[in-house]
């Protein structure tokens, strides 16, 4: 339990320290500043997404092909790293997935519905890292994006980039 | 035990990336440059410390004095914060303890022994600072510091600041 908090908490400092450390360095933050701390974010997760798998995919067998890779990621990763399964995944069979998680780990800690919606990209940019450090070290570039419509309820958006 | 993986992950990279911020901003660190990444790297963890206390005690009655508190960190706190107990705690009934960890739960990932000692004060700020949250928040003010003299072992020196 506290193990969670640990990192709940620790969370939301990061998120904090970065906003404010780009408010003190450039004043009233615009669209553009704002971006460059979700990308910090971003990339913080994406190293964490990276040793995550690592440590996570060691005595697994290896994939036969994208889906196998996606179901892993919506079962076992998404278990251990948030906390539950994806309830649901789709897919255009394209290299497009949307996985939607009803109860979003992350943002259990805000109160439900629409009043913190525009605080949501903040908590989320980190997740999408780490989605995207993992599935990079399994062989798959992708871009990861996450959209709240009502908390805590999420979807994320994975697009493979075909090379 | 991904959990744990994920603030272990989470915290290295904020370790690095607040010594990187400051020598981006600074050039080549010296002690002060270093002290200041270090205090705030202990400032967030005050804070961490202060909400997890909080979820901690909330069905913990009250304690009966400072020892009786310092026993409930070095069991509880310290298990559910750091996965064990502490090891042994000394006090010289004046205010100063020496809680000694002979595994610290942050520092397993390093190779044991002397190689990494000089890298140890990053990595245990953010835990000074979590203890001293902690203890705040249960009405001591102290002073926490860390020792360590081959990994993974760790001692940490609280000083309580009487008013």
């Amino acid at each position: 339990m506290a193990d969670d908090s640990l990192f709940e908490f620790l969370h939301m400092e990061i998120v904090s320290h970065i906003f404010n450390e780009q408010q003190s360095s450039k004043g009233e933050l615009d669209n553009k500043d704002r971006a460059a701390c979700i990308s910090l974010l971003e990339a913080m997760g994406f190293r964490v997404g990276q040793g995550l798998i690592e440590r996570l995919t060691r005595d697994t067998p290896s994939f036969k092909d994208e889906l196998d890779i996606m179901k892993f990621i919506c079962k076992d990763f998404w278990t251990k790293v948030f906390r539950r399964q994806v309830d649901n995944l789709r897919t255009n069979h394209q290299g497009t997935y949307v996985l939607q998680d009803n109860k979003f780990s992350f943002l259990t800690q805000f109160s439900g519905g629409k009043q913190y919606l525009d605080q949501a990209p903040k908590y989320l940019a980190f997740s999408c890292g780490v989605v995207r450090g993992a599935l990079s070290n399994l062989g798959l570039e992708s871009v990861v994006t996450a959209e709240v419509s009502i908390m805590p309820s999420c979807k994320f958006q994975v697009v493979i980039q075909k090379l």
